[in-house]
């Protein structure tokens, strides 16, 4: 199959997946790049279709069913780089069992998180140090943005990530869990912190820290020994520093 | 003093610092909103001009002498951001003498660094964690790239930042330094490593790793412990995490 034309109704209708409301309507999503195509699909995500830019079919051994081929401008009004790539798919959003998380032993939870670039890094560290789960807890930037997906470099697929949005089902699905809000005036140094298994690490927005929901729900908290004229960290860093810290504990 | 239309010189010149190109020519740069234009002067910072939107100069306290009173439009034409923040700044850059680091006990050297929002976490971390001064060695990113000014959060005033380009500069300053090259290969691992003073912890780029040249500059080296599944860490994780590793030993 060929599509040069971006008024085709394929691409006219797959490039709105570039909005959150497509994306949750539909259940779908955009990959750029042959690498994080490659690595979602050896993760086993579902494709719909591969939009590859003609002169590049044959470097590449993907399913014929699934390909497009197409041009460059087909490409960039599918991409949301600067320089459009020369392969974008459309994907099938996994859905977790929210279940799942019952059993596990280290989970981070990210309160109202706004910027894509830092859920995309927070995937990638609680990836690396061996997080099982994550958890979006209340209004979130939408996981399947193209900027997490980038910022996550190919750890996306690795581990489960879930939407809570109902204060219940947060203390249904972690009742029995160590869970720690991560508060600057907090009196526990991490450096000191002895973590309890299972564990809830908790984490405030960028702008706003944790509700008080969460500070109320936590059994303990924790901060980050840094130097007193530095007003907090990004959060990404916070994330990243605490799960080192605990990383094989 | 008042503008009020886009046209004007003033203001035409002034957009251009939106450009590496004209920041180094000028050695001026913005800032947008208000938070960073006050911490900016309370750390010494000179400034050029004040653009206030006129309904706002009340809520101020600014020299009178550097204000201009001005619109949206001029405040969108003169800032990044999609919203145009009600305060820009025209600064002057801040140089170091770069026999200052000669004495220093922590300095992180970054090369090739490309990623503003990483360079501006950096600035924020290595604040946060103690290091001295900061090198951006090789072909990095502006420092005063209005995205890396936005990403220090406010701490780009508190820790001294040089540019080097020659080799030979960088062994004359560091030559007795103990300098400890970050690699993934690397067999000693973090959790197990003694620092010793004073270090200089070199981290390479995004894309390529640290160059040749820096492997054998290095004294030692050393890595983060992490899954073996995940190929590596966002840049600025790297140095947040290792930073707060050794802050205060």
């Amino acid at each position: 199959m060929e599509i040069t034309s971006l008024n085709n109704e394929i691409v006219k209708e797959y490039s709105k997946l570039q909005q959150k409301k497509y994306r949750k309507e539909s259940g779908k999503f955009l990959l750029e790049g042959y690498k994080a195509v490659k690595e979602a699909l050896d993760f086993g995500i579902e494709l719909e279709k591969i939009f590859v830019k003609k002169n590049k079919l044959n470097e590449y051994d993907f399913d014929k069913g699934l390909v497009i081929e197409t041009n460059s401008a087909v490409l960039k009004k599918l991409s949301t780089t600067e320089n459009a790539p020369s392969i974008v798919a459309v994907g099938i959003q996994k859905k977790y069992d929210k279940k799942l998380f019952k059993n596990m032993k280290k989970v981070v939870l990210l309160e109202n998180i706004k910027d894509c670039g830092n859920l995309g890094t927070i995937i990638r560290s609680s990836c690396a140090f061996g997080s099982d789960g994550i958890v979006l807890y209340g209004d979130s930037v939408d996981l399947y943005n193209p900027k997490s997906v980038r910022a996550s470099v190919g750890n996306l697929w690795k581990i489960p990530v879930i939407h809570i949005v109902d204060f219940q089902e947060l203390q249904d699905l972690f009742g029995n869990f160590s869970r720690i809000s991560t508060l600057p005036l907090s009196n526990n140094y991490l450096k000191q912190f002895k973590p309890d298994y299972p564990i809830l690490l908790m984490f405030g927005s960028e702008a706003d820290g944790l509700s008080e929901d969460l500070k109320n729900f936590a059994t303990d908290s924790v901060k980050i020994e840094m130097n007193k004229n530095v007003e907090s960290l990004n959060l990404a860093t916070s994330v990243s520093v605490i799960l080192y810290q605990i990383f094989e504990k």
